[in-house]
């Protein structure tokens, strides 16, 4: 594969070409320190708020399209940029800037007997392809995440927020631009539709790595269509085990937060398994507390025993991630049963025991196989934000490469350094 | 996916059921403790030396078909087992033993400011799948060290080594069952042919990573094809370029070192890529030594004007893979055109430069993109017992989880644990 940057514009008309620049110009960004990778994110986040009529007017006619579409209320809020929502993307840029640069960081090595200096640094990835559906601000988020990481990155968005990313994308390629930094580091498909997603999903050699962010649906499509190593960030049906010794105040509040301090994303619970001896304690109040915040409990007919109003449970809700105001609760009669069917169900992003019995928590912990394991907290807390990362890039689901919240460190990748003086092999 | 293995033999006869099998097998292994599984492969050691007429006896019909088959004297030679190699197989499994489990080692955490305590461990990945075509001792080697690392395995391998890798397998799993471990652990696909490497390919929830290991288009199938996460192995198109500071004699001994000294592997190097500037000063010298050890040299024409009995190099002699005791090189102006040139060409295996000017060395080693870059040493150096892991899973040649020789650790994915005491998010 090679491309002409230095001479005139290349026609830049197939998805693979416009890959082909964003891995050229992985090179350039490689190599760059981390006070120049700060500058360009200093300078996006200026140009953002800089332009924030031009985006503004874009995000317009993406929400008329929207309401020509029918999208919800809640649709169109998510879609909807504003001066404070661009201040907001501009200010996540700032923080991104802030955070430390994993590249570089000698992360292994050692001198082998015959005095070769081995090192084992991280180093970018090259090129991060990201297929998403969300909200505009992912187009700002990711962007920034990959070039602080030190790689170029080739963006796939939704359809719905297409004109608001044409803009987005063009405004953060100009400011990389004036930083000095070559602009074809941020590219996106886009206008390609569809064959721009496979384009990527089949660019080995162009994509160094692939992140889907949306639905079930489409990170289903990307894990089975492409030839590029993928990091799922998968759905969470997500379960909280109350234990015969949860007391009742944790298991209240730990079901109630993680059901509805934020219903729609994929660390709130979906499923509550209740130990049977302590069931009659802790499903009424439990019950009360959840439909009290407005939150509609699926149970299954032990669970309609002790709280006669609740919706009857269906074999389909035991595999719902709601990411609504619902809830599945189901009786078991051991904790035995509740593994059994954490690992039926279970998508292996987050679960959680309450309890205070040490033997069951810790059982708990080395058996669940999911990416977080808790006793006795929120689930909720599975976020880069809250484990500290300073940013997000996505919750891998995965074991591959990172499992669980994903942070700058893990867009990028390793590679052994070797000093010798004429070493050769015995 | 429920299978009982609590009743009466289960039917195993398609590959899913095996697959299945070992899913369920995975759990209780990733549960041993170390000594457990110490002890498991010490037992394996010691039936493969009691079961060696049994092993021979297979191993005949393998040779035996194979002879009728064509096979070379070096594959019959690759494909055979003796009481001496089955001994050196026995003790490459003791070996295992004695490394260090990486299951359970705590790779990082903290305590949240909330109190919660986050611990990142490390755990084995469940099911290792591992698709191979090269010699018997594979077999043994491979389920050494998914076991040692708390896995499952489910094995596909090469046809020519089928009535050898059939007993092989039998053998490891009635030591298994010996040493109070479900045999279940060890899982062949064999006897399926094309359809059990299909299935293990589509193996998504039964298989957790796919290792392939064996020729190049057998690799390319498996990335292609598989919907289960890769680890590729690949090949490796290894370059070293003679600087026009590299001394004489590091550059002659290297050069000789890499090829020669195991030209079948993929660390050998099989292209040499010449700074115009020291070219008359190394090549004759590099090519004499080169053919005095029986190299065929592909030279381009600036190396044919120093050297005139060289082969003429064509295009596809710069992206092949010998493995074999020939060599390609090249005269190239500057170190900017080689770095081109191991762009275009290069698998991502190893590249090394010979030069005793830092500026370049150092500008080598931070631009070339593969995942072992050396200065001054011999690409034969990548290698899992060089680098001390003690063992070798393949050199992985991709970005994601791992890159370049694999240990232990690199069969383990990691979980997150954390423990709290009643805490909800704000």
């Amino acid at each position: 594969m090679t491309v002409d940057t230095s001479s005139a514009p290349v026609v830049t008309d197939t998805p693979q070409q416009r890959m082909a620049l964003a891995k050229e110009a992985s090179r350039a960004t490689a190599q760059l320190t981390s006070d120049d990778k700060r500058s360009a994110l200093h300078a996006i986040a200026d140009a953002l708020v800089a332009s924030a009529p031009a985006i503004i007017a874009a995000n317009q006619e993406d929400l008329e399209r929207g309401r020509d579409n029918g999208l919800t209320t809640g649709l169109l809020d998510r879609l909807r940029l504003d001066d404070a929502r661009i201040a907001g993307l501009a200010s996540a840029v700032c923080e991104v800037a802030a955070l430390a640069d994993p590249v570089g960081q000698v992360v292994g090595g050692h001198r082998m007997p015959n005095g070769v200096a081995l090192e084992q640094v991280r180093v970018p990835f090259g090129v991060v392809g990201v297929i998403y559906e969300a909200r505009p601000n992912v187009t700002v988020d990711i962007a920034a995440l990959a070039l602080r990481s030190g790689n170029a990155v080739v963006l796939r968005g939704g359809s719905a927020a297409r004109s608001s990313n044409t803009v987005l994308v063009e405004v953060m390629r100009s400011a990389l631009d004036s930083a000095g930094i070559t602009a074809e580091a941020i590219q996106t498909v886009d206008d390609f539709g569809r064959d721009g997603a496979h384009a990527m999903m089949r660019g080995r050699g162009l994509i160094d790595v692939l992140i889907p962010r949306g639905s079930a649906s489409l990170i289903e499509t990307v894990v089975t269509e492409s030839t590029v190593p993928v990091i799922e960030t998968g759905a969470g049906v997500v379960h909280i085990v109350l234990d015969e010794s949860a007391p009742d105040d944790w298991a209240r509040d730990i079901v109630v937060n993680a059901k509805v301090q934020r219903p729609s994303v994929c660390n709130a619970v979906e499923t509550v398994l209740v130990l049977r001896p302590a069931a009659e304690r802790l499903v009424p109040n439990v019950v009360e507390a959840l439909v009290a915040q407005g939150v509609t409990v699926h149970g299954d007919a032990g669970v309609a025993e002790l709280v006669p109003g609740v919706v009857p449970a269906t074999e389909e809700d035991w595999g719902t991630e709601y990411l609504s105001l619902d809830v599945s609760m189901k009786l078991v009669d051991t904790l035995d049963e509740a593994l059994a069917h954490i690992r039926r169900y279970s998508t292996g992003h987050t679960e959680s025991i309450i309890t205070t019995d040490s033997r069951n928590a810790e059982r708990f912990l080395a058996e669940v196989d999911s990416a977080v394991v808790m006793a006795n907290a929120s689930t909720r807390f599975t976020d880069g934000g809250e484990f500290g990362f300073g940013a997000e890039v996505g919750i891998s689901t995965q074991k591959l490469h990172t499992r669980g919240p994903m942070g700058l460190s893990e867009l990028t990748s390793t590679k052994w350094l070797a000093r010798g003086s004429g070493q050769t092999r015995a």
